[in-house]
């Protein structure tokens, strides 16, 4: 998928909405330990209730790692039922992988090959030959953490000057073209978006922080949305654990629905 | 394990060695694709011939996970079997990880739990609250990445004044003791580990690079060294793809009672 085929998305579902399917054992009903995959068939009936109303979904790794052997099992089901379900649908791998390119090489098997994410959020510490290797796969993107939403943001991001963050965002864009390489920008800092989008005018940016970390959505797309919206705003717990009752599905429902009614007006506003 | 403890391993061993189980599916010898987990059978032979060689083995999660579910019932059999072959094993999960503070918990549920490690590798750049989830398990332990071995390094860990690294070395000290945090310093930069050590007196650093990437055994324990040795250097490709015949454990054990030799003399001049 490429930025323009991205753009059609948003503006055919009249929403950016990335969900995160962060899917904890521990607070999904009770009832759907007793089926024989119950973080899938969690996701399974988030995806039939919301897939419209969304852009794309987001795995967190830790959630599935946690379960080991079987939560892996989880996640290719939940990938694949996803692309059955909704072809187009724009599917990250949040995992925050970097490692030395021998390494990395096999991070982007594993996440592009073996599962088939279309994207995947990476660590930048390490640099370039950290990041390369994940450029190989045509359509594919790298989703580099640029500034993160949560407090320890503080000690290393800003240091340096320009700060930290900055330089990444920068170097980057030497790397790679707007077509296979966003950037993670935290919507508690949402002012700060538009710092970001002094330069890097063109990369989409995934923001997460909207809703339990507290960040705006209206600020959000004021700051950061460009002529093509530029941005995929993703909640996760705000969505998926709206309510704890058998009814957890239809509550996710009604609140991305409502997140999907402010994209629109918001998408009017600005484009 | 604390810090004592590992010193009293790397004495009795007279070996500061820590192997890299970077075992990669395409590389091990074709006769053990026959076998109802190749990768664990492969493990298992390196296992049983250097055991007595090391005091720490370090399994990349990115082999393991190129395999899917597979990949992770081979690791999960790799750390029992280790356990069972030398409960005094320091065993790492080299896996960089660090999110938000939430994920980060679960990544160290998964790591020290689920999956019975002694430390597991952490990328620095999202700050306190993504490192100290890790803190929370008594005797577990988090290597922080301070100044990775590749060429990566210079395009961030060097920005600033004082220098990233020296920023990351030195803060994570305030959140954690050295009886739970280590450092990932590159051997291919045996000279910076002296500046290291002089705001870093007291922490382990595990020590990559030696070998395949070409830094100096000799140059990094001259350089490195404290009074209670505070080294651990890995090796991975130079161990177990030392011979890819039958006789690759051999071989591999071969290497590592060379290394192992090497560092005998080399706690002997510097302790």
């Amino acid at each position: 998928m490429n930025t323009e085929q991205l753009f059609n998305q948003i503006q055919q579902k009249r929403s950016f909405l990335c969900i995160g399917l962060d899917t904890d054992i521990q607070k999904i009903p009770r009832n759907l330990l007793d089926t024989s995959d119950p973080v899938f068939a969690f996701n399974k009936e988030i995806i039939d209730r919301t897939h419209d109303l969304a852009v794309a979904y987001k795995l967190n790794l830790a959630f599935y790692e946690s379960l080991g052997a079987q939560g892996l099992i989880s996640l290719d089901k939940t990938v694949k039922y996803i692309r059955e379900k909704c072809p187009e649908m724009f599917i990250i791998a949040d995992a925050k992988r970097g490692d030395i390119g021998n390494t990395s090489n096999l991070y982007a098997r594993t996440f592009f090959d073996f599962f088939d994410f279309d994207a995947l959020t990476v660590a930048p510490y390490m640099g370039q030959d950290s990041v390369t290797p994940f450029l190989a796969y045509p359509g594919k993107w790298v989703i580099l953490l640029g500034l993160t939403s949560n407090q320890g943001a503080d000690d290393f991001q800003f240091s340096g000057n320009p700060p930290l963050h900055q330089q990444v965002i920068k170097k980057a864009q030497e790397w790679a073209n707007p077509d296979e390489l966003m950037f993670v920008a935290g919507a508690t800092r949402a002012t700060r978006l538009k710092e970001i989008r002094q330069y890097a005018p063109d990369n989409f940016l995934l923001v997460p922080g909207v809703g339990a970390q507290g960040g705006s959505l209206k600020e959000v797309a004021r700051h950061g949305m460009n002529s093509e919206c530029g941005l995929l705003v993703n909640s996760s717990r705000g969505i998926i654990y709206a309510d704890n009752s058998l009814e957890f599905a239809q509550a996710a429902a009604i609140e991305a629905k409502k997140m999907q009614n402010e994209m629109d007006k918001l998408l009017s506003e600005y484009l």
